[in-house]
């Protein structure tokens, strides 16, 4: 038996290839979208994908299902539970609780495991004929995580589902229920790690065991069934926008992508042509760069692990755009969008070196310091926007500050205040960065971003404020799908 | 917590590196020599290495925990179990069963789990505080292994300690004992996967859990220890001669490798050098080129996973010595060899193009396909000598075949029968042309090398009889240490 | 002015890119067919190819130009001189001699230069305005090279049109007259280096200037037309057969390669299918380990600097084929092969290692040393084949050998002597290996092929004859197009 | 005869390997200091490096010679006219006009050509037998180049030789009348290409010949000698300060690099070390990263073709340095300084991305767009400084202006008019973000950056004033070898 987990750092997202050595066969199980990965494992290790599954629809990446399908010829496994409205809607192998299927002496038993979404099933393997009885692995998804479990408030918050969230914790308190009469010694394998917007507080370790989470994981400790439905909705993260669309796209017909674009490298003419049209500009450069210079009215988003997540929140998934990144960057880059399904990358410029030496216009983001904010200038002369998540700025933030995620900016433009400068702050200046274009792409210039963030301000030593909730909360917004860069 | 396996596929040995990310720092357990992967991991997690250690005197390869002792100034944690006979002779930090120690948030307990060496321990891994009390993981060493337990034979066979061999067996029984009184949900991480020497039917699954091995692994289904015993012993392979050099320089003061080498690429002036001075050539082209033609007088050993374990049993650790492998294959070459403590490479040719188009001599391997051994030549005209382990000669051999292991053939040179002319095989023909060459190397001409090996005698459906013990078998070979290629 | 030669060893082709930074165009000349090379160069230099231009239609290669052309938009110039026979047949700007055109400050001067073939034009080029009136380089294609001129007599030998050798000749004569009046210092940039088969005597210095050549080329120092004639048609070289096929798919419409292929890694079931359905299969790896064992049937042609011009010779243009190659010269191989216009590759086998261990058949080329075919075995029980060119088998051969140059044994396959053991040779063996698979291919087994060729034998201080034309000659071979292999 | 041209783009020097196939044996001309660059083309084209010459003492770069020598056993052939001033102080082969010396079929013939320097020697090679009495190659180091001749002031401005340029315009202006009696047929090899500091206007082509050059090359268009003195004499750019360096380091005995500095990648904790310390810390990313935030007291040099030349000129030779770079870069960084002599780096840290997010300070460089300093602010509330050489100050700029090349920013410290904020600009923005960097190193914060420079500015049809002196040149500062960053 070949067992290899494929783990994305940027999504902290986890596919599994499966394979049996007598029979050459493999199985992969929620397969990101850039399968080339998949397809180099199966050719080094000798083994032909005959199978692919997936334990639910996913919201936070646009999986390769169907791409490695078209590619291998393999069987497309998926759930068939939790009612028509989470049916698949193009043709595969419908999976149901208690439905096994088996891949060369690898025999996979279907859990359905409802609670993250209604659809939601796990994979419990058995490796025969080694130990036919015995379990060695179980494939939970967004079922269980090492340290948590899956949230149910995605299809409410995210994609709109009235109602949801409430019913999804209670099936998730059956379901865990179920999850506690495994053997405590089987392998959990799961769908995602630490820094997933999936759940609130997932574990570094990528792999455990049953009997483990039984001591540790926090959800298997609550046996009260209120108490477990209180504490599972209660401080989870602010999801990503652009759930909704991943949820549309994994579920129905789509383009399939043939291969990993090759964006064209492009000229000062392309982006004239950009600026004239409203093309939307990824720069994905530093933020000091960004702030040092930028062609006027680009989106900043560094490509760090964060760029599929932000990338996918702020841009608009129907518009082509164009991205600055350098020569060395752009083959990964192009990786990150394709994972949330932004195909759509008309071209990339390396540098603006050029566009900066002919004397093309430079926007700059004005910044301060956490020094000259408390001290230098009269800090109460800017109205104070704290762009992080919701949880944070609880957990404390600066007196007065007004919370607005960065993910939610483009629906507040035409509310925030004016009367004075604004001084805009996240936790270390990346989330700012991205906020402060967004203003600047709005026509709002007059704003300072605050260098360091947060972090620099409590390193200073300067006081803050803790506990308690603003007036104007982001759970207020009304999240709308026309509400991104464009 | 970071948690990441290094599989070295030559030796199917797996190495550990642990890490506290809150604290930044990290343990290695049981490294390679090549030490790199493990400051590149380290390097990339942000993490600093302080502390490695050790799971036994290795046997199968050199450590190069010393190396990255020097290079990062960790701690070394060493066995002082087994007696003054297995303490490690240079300076480290002892640990006994029952010591402790920690790095960062991650707390080890010492286990004394002797069996396949007497000294030999294993980590006991608690990630505090999550779970001061329930251990995560166990790092066995060649104590359990996924389907396996370390083989206690081979310091009897391989170093010559007459009468370890039934004593390890019974010391395994007892710390299998111990080992059932872990939590079903504690996970197994072990030293070696399969293809290792160091036991007998290693899983190709990298990692289980206690309760899993309790309900499959063959030796936690043997209650009586006399049974346990026997079977323990029997059928385990030849062990690689290059062991008993291994055990030493694991033990003692050696000078330390500062970087891996990088030979240079040497002219046909140092061949003929090499050749006049009777320096050891390995030509580690593909045994069809070398039996196409070679220069005189080299040793093929094939650059595949098991070039490691063929150059070490095979060559003599005294001696400086050439390799013919072409420039994309050197540096991975030198890692194989360092990795067995093969560190005297002088240079390397990377083609024999040269040598042969300017008309110096090439030695051929004269082959003979099983058709014609057994359709259109007599085979009584030949004496048929198979170079493969004990074990799979017993499962089948061509009749009337003599039994000689491809690691013996130096010593029995003097002994070969010369009235015929030899017809060698082995299973797929990789270790007929290893032995092929140490004949050539002897001035031993008479022979043909059957391709296909008895692989292909088999798929041809031709005769062969299972089940009898020739007379002579290579356990009553003298194996003495002057026995290597020089 | 941006000035760079791209020189492609294996055909000893050099093609030129040639720019005006000012207005950021450029001017390729005589492209090869892997034109991502051109368009490199262009990205890192910021220039747009806006011309493409040819000096000739070529027999040693396919040419790039319709595909540059393609993927730039630039304009294709051709020359329109020497009659209908010898105009491209598809849509291009046409050249007269007299014409001009400019790429920015660049001042192209169109001459017509006959004598290697009859529409031969050459380019004299001006850097206006720094010297409006002194010309820089002239790019000359097969028209001068360094040390040496075009041969007039391939497109009779190669291509079949009668008579056409001696015209060349005297059209060669005048065009060299008029390149006497250029000035001495302008810059010669030939179409050609060390080693093309479209000379006889090219120097190994890769440019040269008119004043130079005058001094030193051979064919500048006669004035005597009938003493250049005689001179300039005698001692050429064998014109590999597959010139024929690049004259006729240069100059028509053909399908265009819209990028490289990228042959997929096959398994044991599509070489049994190759073989039971009669694809060929080119074996890459090196003739010892071809000689070692192969793939029944399968064609030897090393990866080496020779790849192009054998592959186009041997391969029949109209088949598809395997490859055997490592993963790591594969694309190397690809290139190669599609410089000549062998696009058709259906795969490639990296290996032939589990062909081999699976015990499936392989074929062994038997070989003999110098020593052994002198000193043990009688040579009169052998019939010599000398494979090399005519030229050299004149300077020097084995006595009483045949000259069968390696290109035409597919052709006299029925009319080899049968009545001895053949022993064939070349000068160091690459060449014999070649003419050994085709032996084998055709059922021929009753041969040895002699290691190291004339290089070993006359280093080994055997005698040979010099100066003797045997009775059989290789200009005596009817070349029919069907004679390829298939 | 094997001919290949090493092109260094940053310092736009070409070195020239030239070689004999037939003997095995190559010389190299001026080395550049990264020597594995002609290790690598002697190992691939099969040649042995036998002979290595120089045709000065260079100034605007650290040559390789001696470390090439020391890995090559190579003869080390350098001038020994030019008076003992000029004599190399280690040992060497020396060479005097109408030496010869040979490289297997390679007949070098010196020519003694004062002007750029007094000990300047240049190259004649015929290649014997083929022409014997006709030389093909001229290698003409920074006696001649395509379009320019050397500059003959570099003694005097940078290294302090008072009297010397008038000297050497003159034995330039004789060494010219003999060059004219070379054959015009001979090619030219230079020393330099477009770019280099050591001329004045060099043409973009890399190579011409004798005839070409007495058509074009202004030098060769004048028949007065003080005419052409004059001319010479005009107009020459400002000499990097660090030739001075290079003039000594080239001359005597200096420790030899090994090999290639490899620095460790460093922590904040080291950063935090420098900036107690002093060291200096170059900052090589983009000038628009730099402006948006940067370590303090860091020099910014951004990493492109002019980074050799900025690093000698600014950074102090005695003191080691830390480098801000990624890891992608830093190889190339490395080679690029110690092509200059810079090796003492201490390490490099791969981003500040770390130091920003801890909330560590960040220093900004303060910028402004041409549009807001023209038509927002009043400029007369500014100085004005224009950071460029004073041939671009003449040919236009800012009315007010003053000139204060960015490389001797750092000695015209004290004396910076400080009554108003000032306002820097070059051409594009790189040297004022160099001089800005050392304004913030010097603790002078009053200042903002002008974004695009005088191109901006031009571009934005703003006016400007043309040919007019100001009162304070830049050739009245007397230049001190202690004023580098330290």
């Amino acid at each position: 038996m070949l067992y290899r987990m494929i783990y994305e750092k940027g999504l902290a997202q986890a596919s599994y290839i499966i394979g049996c050595q007598q029979s050459g066969t493999a199985i992969v199980i929620d397969p990101k979208r850039d399968i080339d990965t998949y397809l180099e494992v199966a050719d080094q290790e000798k083994l032909k994908i005959t199978h692919i599954a997936e334990t639910h629809i996913h919201a936070d990446f646009l999986t390769g299902s169907r791409e490695l399908a078209a590619a291998t010829g393999a069987e497309l496994l998926l759930s068939d539970e939790g009612g028509e409205e989470w049916r698949y809607a193009f043709s595969h192998t419908g999976l149901k609780d208690g439905s096994t299927f088996t891949v060369g002496n690898l025999r996979f038993e279907v859990w359905h495991t409802p609670g993250h979404t209604p659809e939601h099933i796990a994979f419990l393997l058995y490796d025969t004929p080694a130990s036919a009885h015995a379990p060695i692995m179980f494939f939970t998804g967004d079922f269980v995580f090492v340290g948590d479990v899956g949230r149910p408030d995605l299809l409410e918050k995210a994609a709109g589902y009235r109602g949801t969230m409430e019913v999804g914790a209670r099936q998730m308190f059956q379901s865990l229920k179920r999850f506690r009469t495994l053997p405590d010694f089987v392998q959990i394998m799961p769908g995602h790690g630490a820094g997933s917007a999936c759940g609130k507080s997932l574990g570094a370790v990528p792999t455990s065991t049953v009997g483990y989470e039984k001591l540790v994981n926090w959800a298997l400790q609550i046996n009260d069934e209120e108490e477990f439905v209180r504490e599972l909705l209660s401080g989870q993260p602010e999801p990503p926008k652009y759930f909704a669309m991943m949820k549309k796209l994994n579920k129905e017909e789509r383009p399939l992508l043939k291969e990993l674009p090759k964006p064209r490298r492009i000229g000062l003419h392309d982006i004239q042509q950009a600026l004239d049209s409203g093309m939307p500009i990824i720069d994905t450069r530093s933020k000091l760069a960004f702030a040092g210079g930028h062609i006027p009215r680009s989106i900043n988003i560094q490509n760090n692990h964060a760029f599929s997540t932000w990338a996918g929140w702020i841009m608009d998934y129907e518009k082509p755009f164009l991205v600055i990144a350098s020569d060395h960057e752009i083959a990964d880059i192009v990786r990150k969008l394709v994972r949330v399904g932004l195909d759509n990358i008309q071209g990339y410029l390396p540098s603006i070196e050029e566009w900066s030496s002919q004397g093309h216009e430079l926007e700059i983001v004005e910044q301060i310091s956490v020094h000259d904010l408390y001290n230098v200038r009269n800090i109460a002369d800017y109205t104070l926007i704290d762009m992080r998540g919701h949880n944070e700025y609880i957990e404390g933030h600066i007196e007065g500050a007004i919370n607005i995620h960065v993910g939610y900016v483009q629906e507040q433009i035409a509310d925030l205040p004016k009367s004075k400068t604004l001084a805009i702050y996240c936790a270390g200046g990346d989330r700012s960065s991205i906020g402060g274009s967004i203003l600047l792409r709005n026509g709002i210039k007059n704003f300072v971003n605050v260098t360091g963030g947060f972090n620099a301000w409590k390193e200073a030593g300067f006081p803050y404020v803790q506990g308690e909730y603003p007036s104007a909360t982001p759970t207020s917004v009304a999240y709308t799908s026309s509400a991104v860069v464009s």
